[in-house]
């Protein structure tokens, strides 16, 4: 080829130089990035163990591990979880009762709850008219007369707190594949919100503006259009800049053109018709609340098969981290809830931060979410990376994933399927811990979002669950 | 870091070695490009000669070309195009007759017309009641009593054919910085339509549905919105996936949540509203008619800056391809418009394909479109490339542009900015030809979209273009 020799193309393959260099240096800072927020933060005394980790493979009755999370993650491919409706969470979330509050990750007490989680428990109690100020509220749910539960025990996750109360309004998920729903609350915005940990008037009156207006006009509109297809969303949004964890601009985008001429033919009162549409517009992170139980609702089915190493659970309630396996889905395993690296809102530094909190992480391991961070290079970029970090972030998942997505693809990587069914085998053979995104809670109750970050799960629940997994 | 050294990272590093290996591949098959599309369509004699080009610059009376087009590059960035409503073309677009017919690129009489611009014109008359059929029409715009002018002769441009007939709605967006108006027809859609060629009761139909309640829907809508950032709009719609020229999923997302709290109120019938919006989401390709009068309305105020050597228009009619420089912007260079590498509809093959046409390399002319493949790699996927090659394609832009676009940026590129300010000088220098992405309409007049594809610009125009420079 004489004629591209000597011209300016050659100039071209500079610029190429410039990736392959950024990922020699992005490996030391990746290794001192492990050493910096999986090591100290979860179990000083736990190292990856790269040597020395036995491959299973059968479990003592002699089923094959591989063929089972084989099982596992086609069914969580297969899962096409689709809007079907929108309820009230005391009329439609399975063994919800008048005095239960679903919260986020595994199961905790009143006593050892964080403080967001413990604001948002408050307000949701003076929210459902069951007491008259935080404080009492606060009282009540101490006395025993409460019945807390993680929302994962209900066919449920939450964002952040994850507390859902019998009156708030839900969006009901199916699996149309396997029949099985999933349930999440509306999201409510940034800032001062109850998911935070925040409670008061602002938070009060925007939930009730949430109950007795979005939700009846988001519910007619379901009703109008019929089921809304959110494996095909999600996966459009990945093609367009968001990871349906962090960044959900794309996704909330696809939902009001899926939504908007539903909404159009059901809602008659124009200026109500525009604050639903306002209020979803203005918070880029209102697909999240759909994200995340579609999420759930492809999980589940993996749910109870023998030998199936891949997780179907990963969530933490802002004290503990907590995991579940496809083939011992009733036991948590359970480690401290990490720090997370992030950037703070005005007048907030990390001394205000809230360890890691929140059942957001059904994204992650969904296959998308962090685990899709190379489609999403602006969540990079916003906690101080490069589009590149985003594209290393990815291919490193790949390392403790069991397969590659088949309708959840990334452009950056040629479309390749996004990682997906973490495998607690490969995370302990290769001491990789898996990459999260999430929002930042003030840790005293009452007060709300204070940033936004990554970190990476706690490597004990990870040897904790290979350890049983040993005894299978 | 000995650390690393055994980590599963070092499997990482064979996936970075990918995209170089591509790169290497592709640069041979950019110099089969530049052979198979560039040379032969336009000149067999015309070839690259980046040897023995003079350097340009300074004019005969000493202007410095480099703080000319300095001067350009900085106008069409300050620019902020933003739509401020909707009318009538006959009512808004400057020096518009009863008799007038707009067409994309060049000026061209009847007898040169390729067939999709024909068929357009023919369609336009039918529609405006000025014949009752199409061979009506023909014989009409052969007859002299239509006034034929190019879309760019009238502050406006045109997708495709690029047809504007007197009573055709437009968008109307102003320049706030520098307060000039920009103008283009609503999209109408892709298949069987005016832009691509085609006529019919179909096309006549859509057309009136769009001026009958699409427009004053619409127009209703801006009024009470007020005005729309379209450059604001671009820029997110190049974190999201789009080049805003063949790809236009995100701006057209973008567009419905801005409307959509103003089209509520002020749309009180809802089956209407939810038509309006149903044809707009099940379009695409909607926003391309912004993106195109907004890259024209950046670009405008660059023109007539002594010495500037950067394009401010270029545009083909389907027959020529024609380029205007920001330094003499009353003149066009024109050379035979080039074959479009595609794909095509079902049915059709680049046998039926009509030469490059239409307006909008607008797009690319103000820094985005196929000068921002890196941002749409799903665009480089749909023509046969892939991700790797997006990212060549506008690497390789950068080479023959003044400028990196401050205010457009491009996450796979580390946000780096958009290429702009096409260098007449830098293409001749570098033998590298604009890049263009397009849509491709049956060559005979009545048909419409046989595809969609990219090629590169034609060189004749600019080696006459640099002629002329050398004058100046």
């Amino acid at each position: 080829m004489p004629e591209v020799t000597n011209s300016p193309s050659n100039r071209l393959s500079e610029f190429f130089d410039k990736p392959v260099a950024v990922v020699n240096v992005g490996l030391p800072l990746f290794a001192e990035s492990v050493r910096r927020q999986g090591l100290p933060v979860v179990d000083v005394d736990w190292r990856p163990p790269p040597e020395g980790v036995p491959r299973l493979t059968h479990t003592k009755t002699g089923i094959s591990m591989d063929e089972a999370n084989a099982e596992a993650v086609r069914r969580i491919m297969a899962g096409r979880p689709m809007i079907v409706g929108l309820g009230l969470a005391r009329d439609v979330i399975p063994g919800m009762t008048d005095r239960t509050i679903l919260h986020a990750g595994p199961p905790i007490a009143w006593e050892r709850m964080c403080g967001p989680t413990r604001g948002a428990v408050m307000g949701a109690l003076v929210y459902e008219g069951l007491t008259a100020t935080p404080e009492e509220a606060a009282a009540l749910a101490a006395s025993g007369d409460i019945a807390f539960d993680p929302c994962h025990h209900h066919h449920a996750v939450g964002p952040m707190a994850g507390v859902v109360s019998p009156s708030m309004p839900v969006w009901i998920i199916e699996n149309a594949e396997f029949g099985n729903r999933a349930y999440c609350t509306l999201n409510e915005g940034l800032g001062k919100v109850l998911r935070y940990g925040a409670y008061g008037d602002e938070v009060y009156r925007r939930l009730r503006w949430m109950a007795d207006v979005l939700y009846p006009t988001l519910a007619d509109a379901v009703a109008k259009s019929g089921p809304i297809d959110l494996r095909a969303m999600i996966a459009q949004a990945l093609h367009m800049g968001d990871e349906c964890h962090n960044r959900n601009r794309a996704g909330t985008a696809l939902l009001l053109r899926a939504l908007g001429p539903a909404l159009a033919r059901t809602c008659a009162d124009g200026e109500r018709l525009a604050q639903v549409i306002e209020f979803i517009d203005g918070n880029d992170h209102f697909f999240l609340n759909l994200s995340m139980p579609a999420g759930k609702a492809m999980l589940e089915p993996a749910e109870g098969i023998p030998g199936a190493t891949v997780l179907t659970v990963m969530a933490r309630n802002g004290t503990d981290f907590g995991i579940r396996l496809a083939g011992d889905p009733g036991r948590w395993f359970v480690a401290p809830a990490g720090m997370v690296e992030g950037l703070y809102l005005p007048g907030f530094t990390a001394a205000d931060a809230n360890p890691d909190i929140g059942d957001s992480t059904v994204t992650e391991t969904a296959g998308f979410g962090g685990f899709a961070m190379a489609a999403a290079p602006a969540i990079a970029r916003f906690v101080g990376g490069t589009a590149q970090d985003a594209i290393s972030a990815t291919l490193e998942m790949y390392e403790i994933c069991f397969a590659e997505h088949q309708f959840f693809t990334i452009p950056a990587l040629e479309f390749r399927g996004t990682p997906v069914g973490i495998d607690v085998r490969l995370v302990t053979e290769t001491g990789i811990l898996p990459r999260l995104n999430t929002g930042i809670a003030h840790k005293e109750p009452g007060i709300g979002m204070v940033g936004a970050g990554v970190l990476r799960a706690p490597g004990a629940c990870f040897a904790a669950a290979f350890e049983a997994v040993k005894s299978w």
